[in-house]
């Protein structure tokens, strides 16, 4: 391949840490339609003749045929996907194949192969939160109403409805379709022609090839365009945001799942057992989408560090660019995928919800904005009367609205028998239909709307 | 503060650990503009008194009248900014003080404040990459058509000019731009009134407060509102990204200081000297943004590895959000300012630059395209016959257009005199002519647009 | 400092990148000590007079006594704490004071001074995690025989003893001890004498200052000397595996003291309440420690990638590595402290525990190896089995040993009543005395040799 | 494998993201002796019969003959490389088979399986730096004498013999070589037998199993056993630590091969070049040594996060552990044999060195030295004596030692002609003898300790 100057081959060592090709043959679609818009520009104008291009575009069709069926061959001398296609172009098609690398050269063919892909990365993931987004809000719309213990610090803190709990994840959801939506903007900007660093003295048509490629045009700067990684970090951050959103949900479904707390019954679809105790039904799914969203961020870290400090333009550190994005792509499309399904298929139990509403004291809070609203004594002095009363009933082991009213007024006197229509979890979470609270009629309109947003009738 | 149900203080560890007073002051405008806007609302809407709504709000002004001239006092007993405040209040306008924390708790009030500072630090860092983009258009102006060797790999591989090297720098400061203004458009919803987790009771007006603070909107979900930190998050990615990038042109910097590079003189007020040997000037501003570059990605990291898998909705372990962000923030303001005098006031010595564009055969890539051009032979051989010409110039240690022309029709017999005209520096400069190329007519076009777009004459 | 070349002082933005007094101030008693050191041998190898050895050794005991009554002044001009003690050790002895500097270099004086911070930080690390060690040997003797649900998955698993529990965070403290051992030992090397990087031509003796300051003896390559940073990063690597296994305990408390789970009842002292929910007693200490956990490992993040690709010698990059190390120790401490205190405080609900190692078919795994050993059944058989009967149980609503023999006979008719005996949780626990299992004598023993180990009687 | 409780099959999903054979089929040969260790011990505590223990033992090495001539099968029903492993083994064998997971579970199993893996990649790793470290004593042998410019700040800062700069990372290897053997020694302990969490009820004998596997004795607790993984977070440090100090050489190569610098001519065998430019040579290897250490840092962090704030015992998320070291360890294996090939096959082109080290008044320390000795000026004073002397040979643009006499005692009189002695880069590094210094006799005792220490002649 470049043969002219050296004198001795590349050690088994160099051949085996230079090639690529193990991992970079995921881009082979990508490189095929690179090099076809490539060299249908190069024929438009005039830079090759008309029959080599379509000698030259031919032979890539044949070559794409071959790889759907058999697969991408992995030769190490021939270090990476572009040498690999040209090589067996070359086998097909004579020295027209020599032609095709004429005005570009690897570094903007991988930037350009690699955008591609990234860019349907970002599609990929864009669907799949839509798809959890729908599950999210099919099974909100089935609970607007279904009352759970809401927790600050996993302790009892208010009551919530399950519905207003899940849509909470379809808001981060929409962060995230946000992020990847930006990202994809911002990229969206062919490299292609901006050759080794410097631009070529060809008389290329950058914007043809951006336009056959689905760009929005081409990128402005060529020593920019082949040293550019910002896409690639741009999907990893979208990524492991999304991961992290995840894995809270997926803390949420391994802690409810637990018997302690038994607020969900799994699908046995999306569990597993275990080799020794035969009455497990572990949460799998749920842990290993935890543990992915660790590899997924390692894989950001992994590929700052990469491109720390590098200078221009391209340095082959940047090869190391590929295999945190295939990764974290792979995790994330499962981790979306299992998550939607934990969502659709797990059995609520809401009974048990609701008794855990009914514990822990969640309503002591309406006893505090009660004697606000009807004592009209200052937040601060209503918080510390009622933290006595919680003292009070948890000494007793009884619930806040089991004391009896003596008991409350020997507490404070401003205190009378209306209180206690305040202290049901049903009253409490209805009370509380502030703009994005969790009263049942505001889930039921923020469900209104996601549904619209959706599509979903 | 919620004494009524506790029989024992905090340990001294626990008032240790648990005190966010010492960063959290920095809220303290934040803090304040909030709780102005809150309470502005509660009178609106007749939740507290006229009077002691404008009791409060005067009370609030001469707390950040004392702020501003004293400080904020650290009371590690006052646990954080927002109960220092309150507790300072109490003491100038009495009970009324007390009304203040209706309808909203802790957890919305620090959203609310930490999403002002953000936005803040957003604006900031804007301004910051608008002024290093100015310094880097005006340097590139005066050198779009001086020639430096550009490099991959850090070998020589085709002459650019410097204009053009400065200005990929200035792409990548407009995405860090972009990215910063997607964070900012994506944030811009106010979480006050989601209270603790659950809404409020009270009939609050979300819609006012947001305004008031200059958000778009309300946040759409109670739960969501204090579990998110997406913010933070997204602007420590955005910060990650523009400090790589900044790590770069520092490397840069400081390799072209080098002595066997020289291509720069660094200003004396950006360098400092050594404490032994008396001749040194190093490149420490170059240097320190390179390595807190490295720090600033350790802010992210810790940020990620703080929310993976946090339950809903507030955890304390979110109050770790703040020294990361605050951490990165300085440092990135520094960067940006350190940076941007490095591109002001950095003397190029283009006469090295250009003495090093000549040496590495930085042409050959121009008789490459040349024999594609005029003698009609395939890139692929193209490429081949001209590293039999560098290996035969390397050998003889002279430069390639100082071979004669018998040893390069030996080497093909297709070769004519006139190559020669293709092998100087400015020969292959001025043909790199392909949109974003790094010819200086190309140069001088992107210099222009982007002195329009930043309003520079 | 260096002005005989600068023509110019430093800018305001160089002023303030570059000054590390701010946070290096933190090695004042190492700068002195590593000086006091210097000087000494200075003196006796007659580089310096003994009278001027013992006036700068006087001043720098004075400028000692300065610092601890009103700290080290922050003045930026001064850039660090060496220079800062030397311009102060000057106003107090004179022109002596610039012969203190003879023979050495910021460079090989900062990483003196550093790595005699290190080595302390390591030392404190060790002493913290011996308390930590003694508390929880200490309650596992109160609990070696105290029966609670092991989880793995969250999920009932097997029931096993809250002292065998709480032995294996003794196993990981002891492994963090070992491992802090190991890196001392390794950074135990005085890089002091290598200079800027070369050495000097002045006849130190290395061997002299190394003993002084309490180090095994001199580093063996002076290039390396300045340029070592190992001892800082072996230093946050074994405080991030720390960390995150005091992050697993944290999360245990946090999920025990939630309602459903009530296993624990925390300290008043290591807990705090909520501004708006009365009813509050959050684990703030616990959740801080978890999130205090992503913080340490952000400081390793950053310090790897600070050191990555720097070339020889000393980099101003490298200054950059104390604020990581320092924050993580001030996090490290107080996450010792403050597991240790909440271990020793936290009320054990051991009735709460012992009722729920009753749910979850716990001892199924007890009737499959019952089978095994009874009946000769292949484990693989008897697990098939024994998921037939628990499937039964659970169709039912009741517990395995709540299912009448007919029940089982039906399933499987090897089995027969002695299976009741080996289905209690006592009885099951007391089955595992394999070596390291959770029976009470076999924790019993564990505990007694811990014990011995720490000196406890 | 655990149908007796559930009703349904995993999903499609579920078996994809629950499949760990993909990956952990890496194990079988651990896998294979593991069982092979148990069974033997079931049979001799009678626990299975001895002709079941021959029958499993036998059919155990079929598989791994199976497995050595044709690969692990990867079957995602099968889970993992235990039940991939048991399956067949039922195959050969028959129901005999479903004996030899009495008294253990995959919790066990996989935790002995694994640490026996790392512990071969530490040993792997070990002499992987042995031939690095033999590699750079021979060539730092070579070179004891040559002379090359010393830098700090990438600036020339001392002349320094390219000997004692190869030495720096010597000492490096020795303190990974250090690391790795510390966490060998630490981790030798073997889990198998802590069965699911709690231990087992037969009576097996652990340390049998451990002796057989070569392990220093059993783990001391059955909870901490399986929930344990320390030795793999151990294993990344020291493979980080070591991959930072590759990055860093690396990095140097780099540099030094660039034509400006022009230090090195790198070994065709481990360099490529370019599909356009064809005159380059690049760096490719340590360039990719250098973007390596960036994954192996980003699987280190991956693991960390993935561990952060797990309950006990065992987590499903732990199965994320695999794919980083496993990652880590074949990156590692590549970037030391590429670097020592790299220190083998350079040529050290020691006549640009030495040129480069006359440059940049690498000999300023040593007039300011000679200042201190013969005119006894204290350093500081001397320093800045020797700085004037430095601007004004800049200004002329001339070395120190081309300035005349009279200029330099027109800076200051008590210089005198013996000074030029001083000013050679040979008498620079002459005199910088003390211990670990650059001088040519202190470098060579410290080759001729490293080469007996590592057995070369």
């Amino acid at each position: 391949m470049w043969g002219g100057r050296f004198a001795e081959g590349p050690s088994a060592i160099m051949r085996e840490i230079n090639a690529s090709i193990p991992f970079d043959k995921a881009l082979w679609r990508q490189d095929i339609a690179a090099s076809k818009a490539h060299v249908a520009m190069l024929g438009a104008q005039g830079i090759v003749s008309a029959e080599d291009a379509a000698t030259i575009s031919g032979g890539l069709d044949q070559v794409a045929a071959e790889y759907e069926v058999s697969g991408v061959p992995e030769n190490w001398d021939l270090e990476d996907i572009h040498m690999t296609t040209e090589s067996r172009l070359a086998e097909l098609v004579g020295p027209a194949a020599g032609r095709l690398h004429t005005a570009r050269s690897r570094n903007d063919q991988v930037a350009t192969d690699f955008r591609l892909w990234v860019r349907d990365a970002m599609d990929q993931a864009d669907a799949g939160l839509e798809a959890l987004q729908k599950a999210l809000v099919i099974r909100a719309d089935e609970h607007t109403a279904s009352i759970m213990p809401g927790f600050t610090h996993l302790q009892t803190a208010q009551p919530v409805t399950l519905g207003h709990h899940l849509m909470a994840y379809y808001e981060m959801a929409g962060r995230d379709r946000s992020r990847f939506a930006d990202a994809r903007a911002r990229m969206n900007r062919s490299p292609l022609g901006a050759a080794a660093l410097a631009g070529t003295g060809f008389p290329i048509d950058r914007h043809m090839t951006a336009r056959a490629l689905g760009f929005d045009g081409p990128t402005a700067n060529s020593l920019d365009s082949v040293s550019d990684r910002d896409f690639a970090l741009d999907y990893l951050m979208a990524a492991s945001q999304c991961a992290l959103h995840l894995s809270r949900l997926a803390e949420e479904f391994i802690i409810w799942a637990s018997q302690p707390f038994g607020f969900v019954r799994l699908p046995d679809a999306l569990s597993t057992g275990s080799s020794i105790m035969p009455q497990k039904k572990n949460p799998d799914a749920a842990e290993l989408v935890r543990g992915h969203s660790g590899r997924i961020v390692g894989c950001l870290t992994s590929l700052m560090i990469t491109m720390k400090g590098l200078p221009l333009a391209y340095s082959k550190d940047m090869q190391d660019d590929k295999p945190p994005v295939f990764e974290a792509a792979g995790l994330l499309t499962l981790c979306l995928a299992a998550m939607t399904g934990m969502v659709e298929q797990t059995t609520f139990r809401t009974d048990r919800m609701r008794a855990a509403a009914e514990l822990g004291y969640a309503t002591a809070t309406d006893l505090a904005d009660w004697l606000v609203r009807q004592a009209n004594i200052p937040f601060r002095e209503a918080h510390h009367i009622t933290g006595s009363a919680v003292k009070l009933a948890e000494s007793r082991g009884v619930a806040l609205d089991q004391l009896a009213l003596d008991d409350l007024t020997a507490i404070d006197p401003r205190i009378d028998e209306r209180v206690y229509a305040a202290l049901s979890v049903e009253a409490s979470v209805a009370a509380r239909a502030s703009y994005g609270g969790t009263a049942p009629e505001q889930v039921s309109e923020r469900v209104a709307e996601a549904r619209r947003a959706l599509g979903l009738a």
